[in-house]
């Protein structure tokens, strides 16, 4: 590792547009200010993001580099060039942790392989607060990511992960675009056992965010419309 | 749900024994300031975490219940009775996000049976903080908990998840009580390939601490002393 290298700092966001700084660590702030080669999906939401967890921040001197599901090793390692040369960066999520259930790793990876030091921040991480919320098992659990989109495969897909889940007693994390939360949860309804678990977390930390956990049998006699908002669906098992 | 119902909080605490409130979102000392009937896995810890988080807090008007891997399902919905009954609660963790790699979880589940809104504060998750910082497969992955404490046994553990992490690309979380450290680093080194990518992420959020990903190979060569600090090791797959 070159001694001079800079360091790649990874900053988490809202899960949502409520909020401020409140619910952020205000510890963050001293890497936000002082930071001014930053990595984002999307230029326009991070900054954005950055001006609300700082008012007074100065977006004019800051550099931003897109980093998206679309680019590659080599895109990295050329924008960690600067790291390398001692200059700090960091990434910014557009929801949540950098990396996780996003395409922030691959520069994450290049940093490694670069020798630069990475540092994550303290954020809110919707997939560990469902799962904290959920009471289901916390102490082995399995993130799937998106379901294949379609209906029979998809179904064929619930059926092998609630068959994990019975097996094992480990709890197995979904997520869907928000748009299909409903459809999934009739997919869901129709795949599994009636008492098998489900926990749903709905917008967490956002206005009228909540989750709960019911077997599928109640979450068929309820069927609560979802709505096109973010959700983490959790499938456990009821023995554990 | 009773509309009287009371809501359980799930209140995460520090990583280690610096930092302050600016580690955490200052918006959660609302629910700190105001719930006065916790439940932890230790009381003097819990008190002393309390304390941390706001040293004006009236310790003498709180009153804690232990719930620990030993409590019970019976033992949750006994405690739970004065929160059905309209009274607002909360999970302290030792450390981390309760629910996490934690016997809250079964605390929650009560809950949920008995009809309390359960709300998930934000903090830091460990296992998150050090997926994140490593780089590895954050759109899928499996958390293993702690690996068997028998040599043979933890070496047949390892390579059957080193095999899934091949086979499906999917990063593998596992913990090990800190003073067993070297010895697990010492076995992934012998039971896996050369070429399979390890990330150990050190104390992190804490003075002193890192996350690093090598393959093998370099974990063998290097053996950097890892000490007795609490970690998390991901196994993931070279190939993306």
């Amino acid at each position: 590792m070159a001694e001079r290298s800079g360091t790649l700092h990874l900053v988490p966001t809202w899960l949502g547009d409520a909020g401020g700084m409140e619910q952020l660590p205000a510890g963050n702030l001293d890497a936000i200010r002082r930071i001014d080669l930053w990595f984002c999906e999307n230029e326009r939401s991070a900054r954005r993001a950055l001006r609300r967890m700082d008012s007074d921040l100065d977006l004019t001197r800051l550099e931003l580099h897109r980093f998206d599901k679309d680019s590659t090793r080599a895109d990295a390692l050329a924008l960690l060039r600067g790291v390398v040369d001692g200059r700090d960066a960091a990434i910014i999520s557009e929801a949540g942790m950098p990396g996780i259930a996003d395409p922030g790793a691959l520069l994450v990876a290049a940093a490694h392989e670069s020798g630069i030091p990475v540092v994550p921040l303290i954020g809110p991480v919707s997939l560990m607060l469902t799962l904290a919320a959920s009471g289901l098992n916390g102490q082995g659990f399995t993130f799937h990511g998106y379901l294949p989109v379609k209906s029979e495969e998809r179904k064929r897909a619930i059926k092998r992960i609630e068959s994990d889940a019975m097996r094992s007693g480990t709890a197995q994390l979904i997520i869907e675009t928000p748009y299909r939360n409903d459809v999934l949860l009739n997919d869901l309804c129709m795949a599994c056992a009636p008492s098998t678990l489900l926990c749903i977390g709905i917008d967490l930390t956002q206005p009228g965010g909540w989750a709960r956990t019911m077997s599928m049998r109640q979450w068929k006699s309820e069927r609560p419309p979802l709505g096109k908002r973010p959700a983490v669906f959790i499938i456990g098992s009821p023995q554990r």
